[in-house]
């Protein structure tokens, strides 16, 4: 059965989900109460979301995926796998989180407050990653090299994620993205001519 | 109350839990069942781990993040902090993991199976990530640099472990690190003069 269209269903029951999490916190909310404030049935939130936990990462985890490796798979051949990568991540933030930078922070505080929220934030991430894997494969020399890039991509984007999230300053996300993409390949340079030398233990 | 001491009982406890695991799966198997083939009590099992998913994590995470540490504190200040994470990781490498390799393999493979180990195995790296970022920041300029220099160091192990984890080849895990360790410095460096220009949204 369809189910029933509901003007901006998914979107009243987000908000009314992030009221009810800033009141009360995330475990002591119900879907009948998120429902409720939403002036919805459970039925409806089912038809939207899986649990209840979903209501903070659907759409916007799907519609990053899109994004980013639509703009990866479209990028010249100029660019490098990283910078292909990181110009996906730009792209999405422009379109999906420069506006929302309150409701980002908000929704972050409630993750970092939730064992079982921050759980399914690193599978959302770890998805990500493998979406980014292979869209990566035409441009890598092998598929090992793609993942490793795609890590190193998300590894871009956590570190601006965070930094963009606890700033006071009012700059875009996307200077964060720059940023972190130069400290990352300063933190990688290799800074001394020695090789790593350990002790073999024996 | 002291637990009582039972002479190998987290060895004998381990022991029957991977292969009751590769018998009929983790969800599968009970604490009682674990105890029982390791002719021990629940009790006893209840001394030495938290629940039934530690028994693939203790005492191997606690010893691996006090080997880094340790290591990376001992190190000359010469090396680059990210090349002191690597040194710690191999240190690591050659005390806990190389002769083990069948074991740390089928563990792999448990985890891999199950969403709830693979989301366990996450929190116990988010916490080694932070245990190596509270060792780097005596060498590191400021405190994000040591996040995303312990972050790196992750990624690189992360990397090493799965392809150690995975080649039918006789090779040192410890090779593995060097190699995944040039690897991200090959993905990381910039290989045009461009900089990344992405088109601004309007």
């Amino acid at each position: 059965m369809m189910p029933r269209w509901e003007p901006g269903a998914v979107g009243r029951l987000q908000a009314a989900a992030f009221e009810l999490f800033a009141e009360q916190g995330f475990e002591r909310t119900t879907v009948a109460e998120i429902a409720q404030r939403a002036g919805l049935t459970k039925r409806t939130f089912f038809n939207h979301f899986a649990d209840k936990r979903e209501v903070l990462f659907n759409p916007v985890s799907d519609m990053q995926r899109e994004i980013v490796t639509r703009e990866i798979v479209a990028c010249p051949d100029e660019l490098s796998p990283l910078d292909a990568v990181v110009h996906g991540l730009l792209v999405a933030a422009d379109t999906m989180f420069e506006e929302r930078h309150t409701a980002v922070v908000r929704r972050q505080e409630i993750i970092e407050a939730t064992p079982e929220l921050q759980e399914r934030e690193l599978r959302k991430r770890a998805a990500l990653t493998e979406a980014i894997a292979d869209a990566l494969r035409p441009r890598c020399a092998d598929s090992d090299t793609a993942v490793l890039t795609a890590r190193a991509g998300l590894l871009v984007h956590q570190t601006a994620m965070q930094r963009w999230t606890r700033t006071t300053e009012n700059r875009p996300l996307r200077d964060f993205l720059a940023e972190a993409l130069l400290d990352l390949r300063g933190v990688t340079a290799q800074t001394t001519d020695q090789p790593v030398v350990s002790p073999q233990i024996t």
